[in-house]
């Protein structure tokens, strides 16, 4: 009389908490300086200054019904109107405190979406390769997730497949820019085409179709790289925000969702999100952290450390016989697995204490994904390792 | 192709919500002196000072990452031992971290159980007068809200009622004492007969029959009154705490499910749990609120402010002609409607600026919720239009 699916998805963890739990495991056994864990994508730069001077401030300086008591369930309008106040100087739209609901993080975001949006026969479209928990995001919350094969080796989107795949029940396609697990940007060109093909399928079909533009690398770029900003290329488009990885909070959980002011439905869907957040329990986003980002809002990460680890890690893994697309953002890069099998050779891998994750969950079952976000000193020692897998290959 | 239902819920919030929204509107209008608000259940006195303490220190001593970092999806293990060692020393019992989960507060707290527990038919059963969000965390998550009519007057268990209501789809009784909206506690007899009668029907029945026990006011009582701790009580429980209430940290998002190590699927329940938080989101409840409340375990929110409202409100009310049970904990006073149409009532009562939300949406629509954790000043100043309001009847 228990929920077997729920039950399922708590007795397996994700593949990549799988292999984080692994290494915390074998750190105890072979020592600490022995696991070379690429698995997690954790910030490991500290959060800027401007996190702790604003949580320091608001419990100093502010009454506690202020800081800690309940807020409205989309959020504190005047916090909302610091993040929209950024989001319209750096892009030039008009969004108010209206398009933003906060909550705990890009992941109940998505859900949100996705559950406004879930109608009988709904389905989701994701671009593989794909964030491996939007299966769970999305099929047990009354939709279909429709798999759309990578375009390899580049990992833009290969627009034949998903057109096929477009139908009368599709709701939204989501997606992922910069991309977890490749660390591509999709481009300005990629967006529009995007936006020309979801345009005719609206048409066509005779209702909206979404983008879900989860977008927590939005601010990890390298070498100056712009990543366009989707409502202003689609109207139809809800983006779902975490600052976690901007501002290395990620166990914070606070992000929000953005109903762009051009969404054909913009106060439907609203409330329809609002209604779904409810649903899933959700009563308003952490309140201290609701201050924290609006005042942070400007605030870009010191993209020094992980660009560091980038370049060292591609320049090595590339000259060693490694394929790989150069990464523009985020802080994965994704690997053709030597040999062709992801699995196996993740799995040669981790017998070397080295844990990088297949990318068979991902919708690439031929290549693996390797978090940068780690330690300079871990990375170097583990080269070797990586030299020595490609080379019994 | 909006999901309607999810629509309805965001248009129309709780009865709650919408009378403390035209509360806020209506003091920019008439002054907010004008406005008797007894709408919601926000805590009025600040958070004790070890909270913050507990915050400043995390920031300023703590590395950020262990501060703001993932945590497992349970939480911190050893925030969590605090958390259990704490009950262990106030009920004897023998719970450990395995037994805890750390979830974004009680509401997704009590909507992961009803998932793990939403099987085909799966009915939940909620005892009015009960919090009338039981509703959006059942329904829309796969089980039914079965309802057990009030015991009026004394607001404990209607057990006649009850049993008629157990059937084979039974999974669970939701149990929520010190009860919002009476603020009774469930006596110590009351809870063995219940679990009595339980014990006797999961034997009919032939599978587990759970008290999901929602108990974010458990710290919150008057004259050294004691709540019965229900897993030491029944085996099947599930316990959804916050700590919102005793610790004045409602917007802070951060609470608990516990599974007792007494439960007949201890393990695969905990499985399902994290299953369906994972399903609605979670990926690990706020980290530096995890610290606080571990830290803040011991501590008890002093009750004087809330006793000192209860009391004058309740002498008073009871000397105009109110009926009410006195209350043993929470900050809310259920009286009996003049008239006995509580809509009425309530709306006659906002006419005059004063806010008191009819029981309608808890099962009792003869009766009103008022909270009391509310400013001494504003309660002295309204006693006059409360006399008012019963002598017009």
């Amino acid at each position: 009389m228990i929920n077997e699916s729920m039950r399922e998805m708590g007795r397996h963890r994700s593949c990549i908490r799988e292999l984080f739990e692994y290494g915390k495991q074998q750190a105890a056994i072979v020592g600490k300086e022995n696991v070379f864990d690429f698995s997690i994508g954790n910030p490991s730069i500290p959060a800027p200054e401007e996190v702790n001077t604003a949580i320091i401030d608001a419990v100093e300086k502010l009454d506690s019904i202020t800081v800690h008591g309940y807020t409205s369930s989309s959020g504190n309008a005047s916090l909302r109107d610091m993040v929209t106040d950024d989001l319209n100087k750096r892009y030039g739209t008009k969004l108010t405190n209206f398009n933003i609901f906060f909550t705990c993080g890009a992941a109940p975001a998505v859900v949100s979406a996705v559950r406004a949006l879930a109608v009988p026969g709904s389905e989701i479209i994701a671009l593989a390769p794909f964030f491996p928990e939007y299966r769970v995001y999305v099929e047990p919350n009354g939709a279909k997730l429709v798999i759309v094969p990578p375009d390899r080796p580049h990992f833009q989107i290969n627009f034949t497949e998903l057109e096929k795949r477009i139908t009368a029940h599709t709701q939204a396609v989501i997606v992922n820019s910069p991309n977890n697990p490749t660390g591509v940007i999709y481009s300005q060109e990629t967006l529009e085409k995007l936006a020309g093909l979801l345009r005719r399928k609206e048409e066509e079909v005779g209702h909206p179709i979404y983008i879900i533009s989860d977008e927590p690398y939005r601010e990890l770029v390298y070498d100056d790289a712009v990543v366009p900003f989707i409502p202003s290329i689609y109207p139809d488009t809800i983006v779902c925000y975490s600052f976690s990885k901007a501002l290395s909070v990620p166990g914070e959980r606070i992000g929000y969702v953005l109903v762009a002011d051009t969404c054909t439905d913009e106060i439907p869907l609203m409330d329809a999100i609002m209604g779904a957040a409810r649903s899933i329990g959700h009563v308003c986003a952490p309140s201290l952290q609701q201050r924290v980002v609006a005042l942070c809002a400007g605030v870009r990460p010191d993209m020094r450390v992980y660009d560091k680890n980038r370049m060292r890690l591609y320049d090595a893994l590339t000259s060693y016989g490694y394929e790989c697309v150069k990464p523009q953002g985020a802080f994965y890069m994704f690997v053709k697995a030597p040999g062709g099998d992801a699995q196996a050779f993740s799995d040669g891998a981790k017998a070397k204490n080295l844990l990088i994750v297949p990318g068979n969950d991902f919708g690439c079952p031929d290549y693996l994904r390797i978090s940068t976000c780690v330690s300079y000193e871990m990375l170097e020692r583990s080269l070797p390792v990586f030299k020595e897998l490609i080379e019994e290959q």
